[in-house]
């Protein structure tokens, strides 16, 4: 018999949408937040309700602000000359994490990947391309992660890049091979950083 | 440099709170939901909003329903007389899940840990006593969980039961030792129902 009361399957229902959660583990999200204080439950429906209205995209490097331009690009101590690209802001939060890195930051919101029918047109791919002939930027740094999508969204973003004046890098040798970015330890993800490679020595 | 939004970084914190979710799973869900539409966040937020506003407890089994008495409590094909005790809603979901249990629940909100400072008082063990010395019950299967704290509760409960005009069962072998309910396969569970004993046997 079904006796799970129907406001708390459509929050299991809810909890099951999100990456990595099942429907054991939703169930047991749900009944949690139920034993606990309605006030909790209250305040982080708030603070989902109020997210998207809050959060946009910094017109500049694309990643998520509450101010345009976000607070990297619009600090004047970091080098706008020096773009690091990334796949999505949660690569960002690594990178910034490390304190190895002074430039500004590109987001590409993903990876090509063709089987998900994602292309560059999908990405913030022209928008980069923009920026890399716009005579404002000295290198990019390509900091895709290490996954067969990341590896080959750079070559591609190499290849559309090489015709222009930027000096292109890479992140350097040092992360496991197959690793996402926003995996790595701060450790690791400095070194690889100190160490960047000019693209042509590796492609 | 901290460049997650404070709208961002309030959600993460409140993810956080949540059993099994640690800093980066939080962080990893927090951006998830922020790149899905928010018309996504907001519905989660809307039912998360409503949730405790929904949902009380049954007055006669005290589990989690919209209706009092619950739709096992009002369900005149369920035997009265047969209940059966359970630490938490979830327990009681599992078993119902197994078609085995015709009777009705009582759900005691807890397992018995005065390391944590749980003693009787905190559960619904005086209304558990109640039910047993109204007239109204002729058995108590006591399914707590095969746990060391699930164990003291069935002992605990046995024991003040003992006077009463009330058969005590517990769930039988099958269930391996250490598991919670919860987890249990509904094939072991159904099991367990069947062949459960009588309590003076076992303890
Ligand atoms: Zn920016
Ligand atoms: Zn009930």
């Amino acid at each position: 018999m079904q006796v799970i009361p129907p406001a708390l399957e459509r929050l299991i229902a809810d909890l099951t949408k999100l990456p990595g959660i099942g429907h054991k583990s939703a169930t047991r999200l749900a009944l949690y937040i139920l034993r606990r204080p309605a006030t909790e439950a209250k305040n982080l429906a708030a603070d989902l309700h109020a997210l998207h209205d809050a959060i946009h995209l910094c017109q500049q490097c694309y990643t998520f602000s509450e101010t345009n331009p976000c607070m990297i690009c619009g600090n004047p101590s970091r080098d706008p000359r020096l773009v690091c690209v990334v796949e999505e802001p949660g690569d960002q939060i690594a990178i910034e994490k490390t304190g190895a890195f002074r430039g500004v930051y590109h987001i590409l919101h993903g990876v090509i990947a063709p089987i998900d029918g994602i292309g560059p047109e999908e990405l913030k791919v022209r928008e980069l391309y923009q920026r890399a002939t716009s005579g404002t930027v000295d290198e990019i740094l390509i900091a895709t992660s290490s996954t067969v999508p990341g590896e080959a969204t750079a070559s591609y973003l190499a290849d559309i890049l090489k015709g222009t004046d930027v000096h292109l890098s890479r992140l350097a040798c040092g992360i496991p091979m197959g690793m996402d970015i926003k995996y790595a330890d701060e450790h690791t993800l400095a070194k690889a950083i100190e160490s960047r490679q000019t693209v042509h020595r590796l492609i």
